[in-house]
């Protein structure tokens, strides 16, 4: 391998700026180009997006063949990258999206003559970009490259930008087609700030010279845009895995680090005490009834509007109350856990914890907005209250949910000898740290001596944690698969159209339509991110604990 | 001192949640505030801002109280915290804001009966405020304090929070105004999209009750609008102070780290070559009759504006050029330079990192915007390539500045012993770092050892270090200089009120005054922060090299 690199952060500093400029770049033109009035036409950002994903292409090949002719260039594997949910969930995710794709492509394909040729060529390109960059993930999702440094840095970076641009085009393009159906259900045209124009989302609006009116255009009008959640997903978990992947560039990695402890393969369910999974799939096939009933209401005629919505606040108060309870009693028998902390430096981990943090402020904004047009709002109607307390218990519920799952995914696999914390100049001879142990002892000394890992005797730990933690561990399983369906199906019903936010005029009116549409759309899709990714991260949480 | 932190994190995570909620309610509230179709109001937000500021008065009056009384709960000090040139920053604005709230306090007590109460006594609580946390920074900025660290931390947090609600406060009184005086001033309502009540501003508005027209009215309000600034700078530097003081506590230094390297006593101008002072000061005072010029010229009659335009531009092309080439020439002086990099941790120098990078998006964004504004957009005048210019070279600017600045940052003090990083495995017997002796060896073993700073013997260092070293020390002081001195310049026209992004029409009229009003009054301050920012970066960099 190569020599070891001199000063990191300046070899990360040029792919970081690489990324910001073409990020910036192409959110100025997806953003310019959502607003009609203005003169940047969807073609320039799907041209732009082309290009992009061509160049990741290439670049990906190109590290594919390097890394199988010089096999030098890995000499260590990051057991905890890409664990096999987050990989599994990527070919899935992947699958919609090229059934999507195969949908935009027929949607277009049906009215060629008066199309641009790069929106059929647009498609086409991310079938293959989305099939290269799986197999890439797929295989090399733990590397830790020692070659060419800089050059996979700024090639890691490009590609993440390319999936974030995608990510923020969805999401742009589907806020548009809600705010088009939503004024158009509701005959009135207050709403729609993010207008298209009639010639993109190809609607049946007067004089429109390409209508989409034959019955298989329509249905891959439809079909595309209920694959995009999926297309949205891919892009975040691509994005995840390619941002570890850049961190783990030129890391070096003791034997001890690079091993890791394999998760413990567990039989499915036969570790919990069932009512877990037994509660949350109650709630999920009840919130999947709520869902569908509040969708045909609320898209039928106006008059049954206000039952939707009650119905559709009491399933989430009940089921956000729920979870809050739950998550807290989570955190309450971690207090009786005699587990260490693992202080180990974790790629993975640190940017779980931060993405649960940072994507959960898009639900606390708009939460935080509820609560002010409500409280400041004069009606005071059933309504209000209702919408009041789901956005408290909104707060509440992502609160406690994160603090339950960075607690757990910071502590070691069960049965797991507790060890020393190589960064932090353990005592010397303290050999596994017990918590009463160590704030029994006098302060340690704070030389800073070799810290390799030391392997403690794994007899006494068994006699330590064997007798119980099991009563525990079931508990903590249970809690993981509830909370685990419950997030599930609360994904579900934002990512597939439910927006209770503009049904419930107490927003609208006390905002104005335009402020109100800006808030929920820039800050919804985190809130639909941290869904999925709290999913994943309590499926970590279930195998480990 | 106490009991060593089990986890760390878990501390922290209570804080942050803390002021990430607090800070959102503040968000929502200024936000809704700031348009008047909104039933909040200023009072609301004026409110809770002076219960803020209260409540941070307790804490750190407890603060200074505890730690006056127990010294034990201060191990360590950080060296590297609250430099003389932060403290003495935070003090000079400190002393502006304090004048600023004896003008708002003036100029609401001019019309004392029909104002509420509140808005006389919040620039009293503030200047009280001000007085108490400057002198509690002043004393305490260097603490990593050991006591009671859950608390210290919500303290800490909660202080931060409030200075950014003030920050945000600012900002956004401060748009309202400027939007206000730019449409009274071009006689057309469309730029108003922040427009305030007339009651806030207390403008000359048809039927006002309360109006502003005694002289010393006038004076008062002017005043605490030029003022402004200062308090937005403050509350900015105050808060990365507090975010150190919040990294610090718990923290544990070894005795090397703890003592640091004092920076050297410079005597002022002695070192440098004097041209890059010179050809600062010259640009500084060239820019100054420039901005004075534009600000007569585009608020007097309309039919300046052009020449106005055209002269603002140019200065900034010639002073962003230099800029460009000035930093890039920095950074080719380094590739020459044998220091090692240093690669302690140090909480101060990733916060002023981070600062940089991310200040700059705003700035970045800007002019993107105006580069797709330009391209796309169809007539293409002088003033089209002069703004396409200025956005290109701002781009450039940015990134060479920031490239050159975060590698001074990174490069030990001259002169000193060039040592092994602790955490990262150095190889075995390799006392300094010289890079092209780093290459030649044959890849180090990764064996992890004893990592404790070895001390190279003093006179090898001097024999490599002096004789080549001075000419490039004093061509970096001089660099840093001049870089200065222009990002003050840069810094004043924005902060004081020139606004080229409206009275140039090619991106109003490309986006609609609403959205490029939205832009630019967001992006905007982060790009004013980040002049202000660079500046005692730039500080550092000359005291350092």
């Amino acid at each position: 391998r190569g020599p070891r690199e001199v000063w990191k952060k300046g070899g990360r500093l040029l792919s970081v700026l690489l990324a910001v400029n073409v990020l910036l770049l192409a959110c100025t033109l997806i953003s310019g180009g959502a607003f009609n009035k203005v003169a940047v036409y969807d073609t320039d950002v799907f041209a732009l997006l082309t290009a992009m994903m061509l160049l990741a292409v290439l670049w990906i090949l190109f590290y594919l063949l390097r890394s199988a002719r010089c096999p030098d260039a890995l000499p260590y594997l990051d057991a905890h990258a890409g664990p096999i949910w987050l990989r599994g969930g990527l070919v899935l995710f992947g699958i919609c999206t090229l059934v999507m794709d195969v949908f935009k492509t027929g949607y277009y394909s049906s009215f060629f003559e008066c199309q641009s040729v790069i929106k059929i060529l647009h498609p086409l390109i991310q079938a293959v970009f989305v099939i290269v960059q799986t197999y890439f993930l797929w295989v090399s999702a733990k590397d830790c490259i020692h070659v060419h440094l800089d050059l996979t840095r700024c090639g890691l970076m490009f590609t993440l930008t390319t999936n974030l641009a995608i990510w923020m085009a969805a999401v742009v393009d589907e806020s548009v087609h809600q705010a088009h159906s939503y004024s158009s259900a509701h005959g009135n045209a207050s709403h729609t700030r993010l207008t298209s124009d009639p010639e993109r989302t190809g609607s049946t609006a007067g004089g429109d010279p390409c209508p989409c009116d034959t019955a298989i255009c329509q249905i891959f009008q439809q079909g595309y845009f209920y694959l995009y959640p999926f297309n949205i997903e891919y892009s975040l978990f691509a994005s995840t895995m390619l941002y570890v992947m850049w961190k783990n560039v030129g890391r070096l990695l003791t034997s001890s680090h690079g091993h890791g402890h394999a998760p413990p393969r567990v039989s499915l369910f036969r570790e919990t005490f069932f009512a877990g999974p037994v509660l949350g799939l109650i709630l999920f096939v009840v919130g999947l009834a709520v869902f569908i009933i509040y969708e045909v209401q609320v898209s039928g005629e106006g008059s049954r509007t206000q039952e939707a919505l009650v119905s559709y606040y009491s399933f989430n108060i009940v089921c956000l109350g729920l979870m809050t309870l739950v998550s807290l009693s989570g955190s309450v028998i971690y207090r009786f856990d005699r587990r260490a902390m693992d202080q180990h430096k974790n790629p993975t981990r640190t940017l779980d914890v931060g993405l649960l943090m940072g994507a959960a402020l898009g639900q606390y904004a708009i939460s935080y907005y509820s609560i002010v047009a409500v409280v400041v709002g004069t009606p005071r109607d059933l309504l209000g209250g209702l919408n009041l307390a789901h956005a408290l218990l909104m707060i509440a519920q992502h609160t406690f949910q994160n603090v339950f799952i960075i607690e757990s995914l910071h502590r070691g696999p069960p049965g797991e000898e507790p060890r020393e914390t190589p960064n932090k100049e353990p005592c010397q001879g303290l050999t596994f740290a017990n918590l009463d142990a160590l704030h029994a002892l006098p302060a340690c000394p704070s030389t800073p001596r070799l810290a390799s890992p030391l392997e403690g005797p794994p007899e006494a730990v068994t006699i330590i944690s064997t007798p119980r933690g099991h009563w525990r561990r079931r508990c903590l399983k249970d809690i993981s698969l509830f909370l685990l369906l419950c997030n599930v199906i609360l994904w579900i019903m934002p990512a597939f159209g439910a927006r209770p936010h503009f049904s419930n005029r107490v927003e609208v009116d006390f905002y104005g339509s335009s402020l109100w549409a800006a808030i929920v759309n820039i800050c919804l899709p985190f809130g639909i991110f941290y869904r999925m990714h709290a999913v994943s991260s309590l499926l970590e949480v279930y195998v480990l604990s």
